[in-house]
């Protein structure tokens, strides 16, 4: 009983049980090509550190620029140093704050931290959309540089989706009040109703877990009630700031290769032995982009 | 900073904000008349106390007799007092066994817990399918006497769709292997493509915070290692076995109702004033069904 081989098992040691029809996501994985990986720019690499271990976080300035900019520029501040997560709501959120933020009483909010236009959306035009295969519940949906999106052809706008893992911009009501000095991660079924009516910014690469075993917050929709529970968010860096030896170097799929597309066929058609009926389908958030520490 | 008023808000404070065009899910569930709830079965309801709290799990002999008869003779014997957690795997199962299990080496498999044929769907006469009026990304979706399912019209059959927190019994490669000694339930991104591969025996409708709080296991599928990580699960007992004074009493709307169909409607189509943009469309694991403790 106490380490039984069970459920859902992605392990390529398990094909030998059963000859596969075609490769499994793992095997895809592993014979994806140096060239079907993009290293993620230190640019855009957060590196959160918490009192419960340290998370990366990937910015995505394709699709919210200015509140990208303005997180970073927050993070060049120290703004997120002694910062803290406020809330985490279970099947939802974990939301983290700047050690001062412009969002809700009481406090009065810092001056020099201004609220944003919206940037839920973005031109179609100028980048490349491959589609999901697949069809998806809300909207046509594909991948765009790497990132789980989708696209509105007539209206010519895409936008990042809300799939586990993604991260957003925080706001009040009006749609304009985002700042980027509170940011939420999805850790729960796809909340994809919150698709173009948030900034999002980018998504945890490593160390969620860090925060998705947080205690759920007692108050409405998760709140923490005391700083006691608030867990210290104690230094956030980009990793360009750091030392060369120092940067944490993670690769992304190109989702534009041959390798993807293998990809998101065999996590639609799993082969491994485990599955006695592929489900032929699978849905966007159910196809996350592989990444990997750099080799 | 302390207490923002924050993200996916669906609070009926804020309607007073803007004008709701059409009610809000709150709305709705507040607005359900008695005949649209119907009570859970103390017969169906198990209370599992873990070291760190109860949680409550619905059952639904309607999908897979075998296993819920043999879950429910496991708890009457006694089964699962002195169980463990064993498994958290982030973003997909939180998985908890018997005292003694079949599953897998080291132990030798207890005698008399006998492996059950596989129950992974059953024959569509016979129930009410109500389809959900917005596509899936994977069969045709609905919910049938309260459960979120999926249908074959063709094959004449229907399944229990893997929603967070539905839960399953694991098993071996085989398919037969399950006997109902561990069971997991969804803890992250819908894992459809498990549905139609593993017996679905219900849901955790009260608690499951417990669990998905847990630190995630370190080996392979996010086993524990040590049976210090193991979370003990120190008592289940049915419902009906409990004190009529001492049993949880729980509702789940009635999914062939008026007030469900308005539910589904408000959560594809939030007018909360917090959405700038409403999506339109729902996928079938983010319209969960309302479930509500008896008045």
């Amino acid at each position: 009983m106490r380490h039984p081989i069970i459920a859902a098992l992605a392990l390529p040691l398990l094909l030998a049980a059963a000859p596969a029809k075609q490769p499994t996501t793992a095997e895809v994985i592993a014979a994806a090509p140096a060239a079907a990986w993009r290293p993620i720019p230190a640019e855009q690499l957060l590196v959160m550190e918490t009192t419960r271990g340290p998370l990366l976080v990937q910015l995505a300035p394709q699709f919210a620029p200015a509140h990208v900019a303005a997180i970073k520029a927050l993070v060049a501040g120290g703004r997120f140093d002694g910062g803290m997560v406020v809330r985490v709501q279970d099947n939802y959120v974990v939301q983290w704050a700047a050690k001062e933020s412009r969002l809700g009483p009481p406090e009065t909010p810092p001056a020099d931290i201004k609220p944003l236009p919206a940037e839920y959306e973005r031109p179609l035009a100028g980048i490349a959309f491959t589609p999901l295969p697949y069809r998806d519940a809300y909207a046509e949906a594909g991948y765009v540089d790497g990132w789980p999106a989708a696209r509105d052809r007539k209206a010519g706008t895409a936008w990042l989706a809300h799939c586990y893992a993604m991260v957003g911009v925080g706001r009040n009501l009006p749609p304009d009040t985002g700042d980027g000095s509170e940011l939420y991660a999805v850790i729960g079924q796809a909340p994809r109703h919150l698709d173009r009516n948030m900034a999002v910014v980018g998504r945890v690469i490593d160390g969620l877990a860090t925060l998705t075993s947080l205690p759920r917050g007692t108050e409405t929709l998760g709140f923490y009630k005391t700083d006691a529970e608030r867990t210290p968010v104690t230094r956030v860096r980009l990793a360009s700031s750091l030392p060369e030896a120092e940067r944490p170097r993670f690769e992304v799929m190109d989702t534009t290769s041959v390798s993807f597309a293998a990809f998101v066929k065999a996590r639609a058609n799993r082969s491994d032995a485990f599955f006695a009926r592929p489900a032929g389908a699978v849905d966007l958030c159910n196809a996350p982009v592989p990444i990997r520490k750099a080799p």
